[in-house]
């Protein structure tokens, strides 16, 4: 079966699906979304790219954008980002204070939302007032797509209503693990959460972590073949919160969700994939998006184990 | 023995103690105090009073003030009070943020700090703007003496570094048992911290308690008796964060003690007792103060038990 | 209103309460409890008794006897006792796990399942092969009734069934916590546990805890007034599991209850009281037990605050 | 650099090592290994294999034996398995009771102890008397090896010792997830990871795990396609206890550590390595093992990202 075969019986497998499980709702701007809205985009290193559904739909990018974050940290900071954010899955909901209690205000990686802030923070600490546009600027790179924005009434929902985020960042302060004032910080956060981008651009944003770094179409350097590694073994065991166990067991690849409903995936040395659809599972990811890539690595058989 | 002669057989018996332990350093501003301060006043219900050491010097009552924050809500609240926080001994550090989130941010009782700050929370509801006032008014309505003032040193060095009660704070609120702008709750939560008094004065405000309710000197109401002796009850099993059952253990008398150095004690029916000497033992309650009262029920043969 | 009076106006007040709650179910023994039994007792230290309902009904004492063990721990072992055992609240249900663990398998107090059994063992290593006859010896003493014997069916159905506690113990063992053969400490601890009584006998043998330690029919000195405060002060803080904060704010009395269905409670210097009704509340206390003690405190006026 | 050579720089890599980190010691019987003893062979599925160190020296699989318990009960039991044991990674060292009694007593993943326990359960369940020899035979098939066999002192040394497993095993029992006598389940379980074995056999006896779960010597199918891939998936989230996410993210290949000293890896397509060296770090994973094995991944090339 082609790629393009594939995304269709997807579809088709998925239609009675969409709908199942529930939209976000700890903020306002979220929750107006179409539960039954579905996207999927393959992007092959080979420049080849396959869509199905609703591809020109920007959606918010939410957690996904831990991964740009993250890399950028690694490139910046290397081995001494690991005294302030671990590497381990963390067997809880992905916004819990009680590890990080435990921990001393050490989170246990950058893909929950604590480890995501102290990455904010070490960002905010290294471009100061221009971290926000940084970090656009670079996940427009990775796109090589200077169209995407920030959508101001997501951040702006997220800055008002994301009390347990303050929570965290005030827990972690408490330990002295954010070093900038936690609205400095927080905006940061918030704002590269509200990244939005359709499928295509995330396919296409991902496409360099199949292939060591390199995005095959402009042949830029984005990140080095080590980096590449680690970020694609940190998504396979902390991308999908407390179920990233079942991910990896059902799915077998690399990924990261986001609550806005988006997931990217990655098949080393072959493609990167970008699904939406902004129903959520009991866990936070969504429900239709990880059915549909567990249907993928069924019909083409791309797993990496 | 005459409460006088135990007052110098105590201040005799703990003198080579004092400085033993560690002054609070989580704000600038109490870490200056003089470890080895001590002071001791024992109120009668009958009128007299009997004092040893500093007992002129103010320091800050800090969580003492819980117990004055909770007899305001409990005589406006009253079984209402009861749906936003327990009555529970919480086994746990005074401000851990474990045991609040598994319990869906209602706290295990009003003398942990997250207890407080539903209280003052409610009181914030209450009193608008003149919550701070309000809470002042009253503890030097208890004390009978309207020169007690807020230490506004103390509630900045709070204000400026309770990172921990913001968490706590923005955790609750997330729960949705936060009902004001957590600036607002805590500036009533932080002012109510900051007030200042020395052992005669704190004696004299906890008079009553050891009276049902009533101030024997003025023959003033302050609380009913069903709620004295509730406040009591709270002190016995609440009061020294997670060495209650240590002080109930040795002391044997209902008890609330502050970081500032500072504890209160009642002998029901008998009077009232304040300590201060502001070293910690690693609980964060008074090393010599405890011991104090601990050599006090030795002497007097007072306990409740 | 007269003693006898108040106990007629409980039982009246009581009736449409009976049968609320439920029957204890973990052991088949337990559950063929008639959920609408009720009896009560007062015994006086002067000497007196009042008696409501089913006052001959014997049942099993099953947590009280936890008392009865620390007493004797107590005047064996003395300050030795607490390396092992500790006296704070717990915070958590009875025969909570976590605890343990974070603490390295130290109990936070004997009233608790885990401590309990620390105390079983230590007893245990006393005692040899006599020390169920031991503790059988010690109740019927303080009783001053050698009728009173071990109900060996609920023995038996504990032991083939109590597979949390052996799990408590397994635990405390790989932490050093127990000395003795699992099988032979547990032996001594669900011998303890299966003692039978009535009300009448139940608060007999816990009248020398009102009265300093001395009984005051027979004058045997039973304990030393420090370690029966010490033993008031426990039960208050300790008593009910995670209701502890809740029976001292509402009932004001040391007291113990157990999954059996009574509840011993001592108005010092006064009298000891014994209430039995089987069906439990949420947290395994007698529900309409509880009720019975909290009417009491409020018609007696009697409570230590 | 070909295979042989990169398993001789590693030896030379690793010689200043040996000896740190160490031996386990929670039986007597482990507690007598060399900690500077190193093994390792890789064995390729063309039937290709290389060897370094002390080849020929047995030793404990230990927890190894969890990855060829599991795949029985994968194969036996199929989805029915999940309702039991889950596959999330736990965040908490191998013998946690916390996460247990929090989530009702299903283990998270069948690689930490309590897991393993559960499904050592089943296989008492559907073997009865011959699980033991049921498992040996699986294993030595694996191998196509007939001369191992279960260490008998080490057997005796887990039973006589193991408290923490028989506590999981009750509290398990008390959620109603063991089916069987204690004593049985946890004969099954120890006797499993009594199995021992020298690094050549247990290259060998992973080998289908690398081919899809045919065994590519002897042509037989020892496990279906979609289950090897679980159990590779299952390996790299859960491998390593609480040093998962860094083996995953260092190596970045599914692999299974004993406390034995041992570390099975697989390369999907490619090969199956073990390697053995008995000082464990302090996670409870050998040393100088999890070095080897990152250094493999960086001589060779191979991960699976």
């Amino acid at each position: 079966m082609n790629y393009q075969a594939i995304l269709e019986q997807i579809q088709t497998d998925i239609a009675p699906l969409l709908g199942q499980g529930r939209v976000a709702t700890y903020i306002p701007a979220l929750a107006c979304a179409n539960p039954k809205d579905f996207a999927m985009t393959l992007h092959l290193v080979n420049g080849e790219s396959y869509h199905a559904g609703l591809v020109e739909k920007r959606f918010s990018i939410q957690s996904i954008s831990k991964v740009f974050m993250y890399c950028i940290a690694l490139s910046l900071f290397e081995e001494n980002i690991y005294e302030r954010v671990r590497v381990e899955p963390s067997g809880n909901p992905f916004n819990s204070l009680i590890q990080l209690e435990y921990e001393n205000g050490i989170p246990r990686n950058p893909f929950i939302n604590p480890g995501a802030i102290v990455v904010a923070d070490m960002l905010t600490s290294y471009f100061g007032s221009s971290a926000e546009e940084s970090i656009l600027h670079y996940f427009q790179n990775t796109c090589d797509d200077f169209t995407i924005t920030i959508d101001k009434e997501i951040f702006n929902s997220e800055h008002n209503s994301g009390y347990r985020n303050y929570a965290l960042a005030n827990l972690m302060k408490s330990f002295g693990n954010i070093h900038n004032d936690i609205e400095k910080t927080l905006d940061t956060y918030f704002n590269a959460c509200s990244i939005s981008a359709n499928t295509a651009q995330l396919a296409r944003s991902s496409l360099h972590l199949a292939n060591n770094g390199i995005d095959p179409i402009t042949a830029n350097i984005l990140l080095n073949p080590e980096h590449t590694k680690r970020i694609n073994a940190l998504m396979l065991t902390c991308g999908h919160y407390d179920a990233s166990g079942e991910f990896a067991y059902r799915v077998g690849l690399p990924g990261k969700s986001g609550v806005g409903g988006g997931i990217i995936a990655i098949v080393p040395n072959i493609m990167s994939i970008a699904v939406y659809s902004p129903a959520l599972n009991v866990h936070g990811n969504s429900f239709a998006g990880t059915k549909a890539l567990e249907l993928f690595t069924q019909y083409s058989g791309h797993t990496i184990f």
